[in-house]
């Protein structure tokens, strides 16, 4: 968690250096947010699609590119106020700000939020938000046994 | 919203005018049915898998071409009806019927709702559905600023 | 239902037989176990990624091959209890073994559960969960016509 799945047209993100940046400031959201979650909870999967691949209102994409991102969110579910779940979108906004909107580029995303004890990381329930678990977790920067009592 | 993702094995909608009427026939049911949303709401992304990357049921998909649709509804939720959803997936039948089934392929699809306060579109919030916000954005067919009050 | 969409590198799963192999051990955790649902239920799309594609907390999955699995329920929701959770997740986990953790990869999965009703397959509203026409189904392992009464 959580799971950033980014259909791009070719022609955008194709240098290494322009998907390593957007995918730091994605992680910073979750890690140095409030949630304080470990970075490698944080998966981006850059999708690249051909020419012709996307369609909008039934025309193609051949324009200003346009960048769609399916988020999902597994680890914490909001609760359902509108002022967090606009804090949590303003805060992705700023995020991608100079990776999307300051290069001309069109955008639009979504989230998701799925069942966190359908979650499995690298064969580990993952530890409880905010326990001490967790804390290790995001210590080490990597799934390790971790004892449920404390 | 909404977004569809379409898995289709190579040899299936190479040529851009069966991607182009597919995705105008997807935006009709959202564009020109009951929920009468701005076209440009309507995301296609094609997604071409390689030979042996589908395997349905252990087997490889080396047959008769497997169509599988998935679909994200974020803009509005269903009520939670037998006959609403019945409906629903009857629309996307008719919609998909002359590219899929008339063409001998096999197919299968299901929709997610998600969230619509965790959804932005050019950096905006989209307006409430059936405001005058959404109004002016489907008749401009493009995301504006609107008046939170109207 | 399900799909599993399973992200991974270039690299991995690039013979055939080890992704009808992997797809062969999902598809034993629906058909033989307790859902004994229809073996044609399960979809594995293979969805292989470029080198530079997937970043986690924001590095390049450069080193250990990530296998990033997100899986769809839609036949079947399950009870809301931390057991149940916990013995659907283990399954999964025995089933990804010696095809994941066994060759040194490292990986996450998590579950969707999406709203039965809006979901289609070759046209038809498939058979409850159980009934007899599920029975036809999986027996004769395709969609047929089905009596509701049944």
């Amino acid at each position: 968690m959580p799971l950033w799945n980014i259909y791009h047209p070719e022609g955008t993100f194709e240098d290494n250096a322009s998907k390593e940046s957007l995918s730091k400031d994605i992680t910073a959201i979750y890690h140095d947010g409030p949630a304080a979650l470990p970075k490698f909870y944080v998966i981006v999967n850059f999708i690249k699609l051909p020419q012709n691949s996307t369609y909008i209102g039934g025309i193609p994409n051949t324009g200003t590119p346009f960048i769609r991102l399916k988020i999902d969110h597994i680890a914490v579910t909001l609760p359902n106020q509108d002022e967090v779940y606009n804090s949590m979108t303003e805060r992705i906004e700023e995020a991608l700000k100079p990776h999307i909107a300051d290069k001309g580029y069109d955008w639009e995303f979504h989230v998701d939020e799925t069942e966190r004890r359908l979650w499995r990381v690298q064969g580990f329930n993952p530890p409880p938000h905010k326990s001490e678990g967790e804390k290790l977790w995001r210590e080490l920067n990597k799934a390790v046994p971790w004892e449920e009592s404390k």
